[in-house]
């Protein structure tokens, strides 16, 4: 544990006092979960107190925590939260329970792969402490302890992203970017956001544009709060103004994250990311895809396997307090659509810019 | 005037009564302009009561009417209005007063061209009638009638635009449209929409898509409400999925309504317009413009010289009763933008359907 106030802290204070500086997603606190309500923002500030799997589970499904890195984090913790609710002394029943507290965890969300990553690894530490621990006490305590490395890990990628991105960021350049794939995302710095902030630390003025990102807003909701807060000049646009502010020459790189990069270089991401990549094709733009290694899955062949989860109606009839379409109407809504690896300029990942070809270099880069 | 319920009647309880059937944008009503409030649509039908040119002139600014032929019919009964309120008999006084109320109405939308036109046709009927009619009666009855001819031409124009547009649609092809160039954008039928209405009518069954059409909704609150409302299958999308619905095949063709078409082809409409000609360019797909005679514009020579309305913050921010973005984030938020005429498959009037090269055709087509 640190004491680091805006690192992956202890306390709930300081973690809801963090005035000026980027709100965490996700903090635990002394046998708790706090996450961050990301549903509530920006008009409130809400940090939950869980302490069940189901609670992570329910905060996971309803996109309370959203982003494929914070997700993971948070599915570890769910892990935890459920060894915690293991009364007994045997420690084959005690694998037992959390690998199905892992497995349940699992069913929250489809796409996102960081959560199986998380959630594999969580359960391999379970595997090797039921083995190597016969007190329960310092079975959870080793956990918690690959829980934090996990968090603390995703901090640390994130950052040598933001590191690897930047000199591909001139000052005075414009970036657009898409849903949120920041700092609320992960567990600081964000993967798509994190080159804008190393760039402010570094005295680099960049010009960003957020797409809102409907239906649920992102964008709006969290992309602009965090860069607005952390000070860096920021644009809302509606989703539909790509194209004009591309054609107006405002747009110098397109930067995204993404849920799941298949082997040959195809990108899951949120809706609009494949219109946005064709636009950024059309007027010559670079785009770029910030990913961790954790969320390229080299047994996924290519895009088209991945599978795309569809939400519910209202997300997009009443997405703002009230509804806004006809009564019965019907909707398509998917959550994500697939970006084929030929409109991707670079995937940005914690080791270096990975080019095209990419199912040569994605391979070559995660040979263990 | 008809009696016609559902053509332009003067009966209020006619217009409210119109259950399954499209509802009329505007009605004259015994001194009265009866519009329909489509700012509350689709949770609410109110027809506001208008008797002055002002109100008018605050219906189109606010967009309770919209909808670039609709604009101008309303601004023809606005002029009619503005003669009702002049008391004296002296010609030239009144048609002072008359063309005072035209150019007032003017400046209600900078970009919509038929409003020009329309108040132009009104201006020019006014001078004639000041020349002809020494009753002052006359003469505000020969103005009621040039809005009334305004009115019912376009019902027959977008008539015409369907009919012409029919044979580029078979049976089972899914279209997209973008914003409400439908039956509330003008008399009755639409332009865009126009062919949807004309295919049913013949048992041609379409799969129509209609995108949200952020920031005013108009394409989720209007052209998915009036399609349903007629039975017609219509599936709602946010517009970011636009790219991701190309993609699967489902789109045969799009086909939108516009606000201005330069001399060059070049085409004004609703923002998102011309993200969607670049996306149905990359797939292949035809892309249509539906557009009346008196929305091509022969002296702008091109696209670049349409204003492009910039409309307020809140729109963005809080368009449906709360807000979704951080308070002070800078907003971009352009009504329109243009379409450049390359990305267009054909141009749908009444005359029939225009090909490129379009300076050549269009100006063909207008010679008098």
């Amino acid at each position: 544990m640190t004491t680091e106030p805006h690192n992956n802290n202890t306390d709930l204070s300081l973690a809801k006092q963090q005035s000026n500086k980027p709100l965490l997603s996700l903090c635990w606190d002394q046998g708790k979960l706090l996450m961050l309500d990301q549903r509530l923002l920006p008009e409130k500030i809400v940090f939950l107190e869980l302490t069940t799997p189901e609670e992570v589970w329910e905060g996971i499904h309803t996109m309370k925590v959203r982003g494929a890195p914070a997700i993971g984090i948070a599915a570890a913790y769910g892990v935890v939260l459920g060894a915690y609710s293991f009364q007994g002394d045997n420690n084959k029943h005690w694998l037992e329970h959390v690998l199905a507290a892992a497995d349940h965890l699992a069913t929250s969300r489809p796409t996102a792969v960081n959560l199986f990553w998380a959630l594999d690894r969580m359960k391999e530490r379970a595997a090797q402490l039921a083995k190597d621990q016969s007190s329960r006490a310092l079975r959870n305590e080793g956990l918690l302890a690959e829980a934090v490395a996990i968090h603390r890990e995703d901090e640390e990628v994130c950052r040598k992203i933001g590191q690897h991105a930047l000199p591909l960021f001139n000052s005075g350049m414009g970036v657009l970017t898409h849903c949120n794939a920041g700092g609320l995302a992960t567990a600081k710095y964000g993967t798509a956001l994190a080159p804008f902030y190393l760039a402010q630390e570094q005295g680099i003025s960049l010009k960003i544009y957020a797409n809102e990102t409907r239906p649920v807003l992102q964008g709006a909701r969290l992309t602009a709060f965090e860069l607005q807060q952390a000070g860096i000049d920021v644009t809302l646009l509606c989703d539909n103004m790509a194209g004009l502010v591309m054609s107006k020459g405002w747009i110098d790189a397109v930067i995204v994250g993404t849920d799941r990069v298949a082997a040959n270089g195809d990108v899951a991401n949120k809706i609009g990311t494949y219109s946005l990549a064709v636009l950024a094709k059309a007027h010559n733009i670079p785009f770029y895809v910030a990913s961790p290694l954790s969320t390229i899955d080299l047994d996924t062949e290519s895009g088209e396997l991945i599978p795309i989860e569809e939400r519910p109606e209202h997300e997009v009839t009443e997405g703002f307090g009230k509804r806004t379409a006809p009564s019965g109407i019907k909707v398509f809504n998917p959550s994500f659509d697939v970006t084929p690896h030929h409109l991707i300029t670079a995937i940005i990942t914690e080791k270096g810019i990975i080019k095209p070809p990419f199912r040569d270099n994605l391979a070559a880069l995660l040979k263990p």
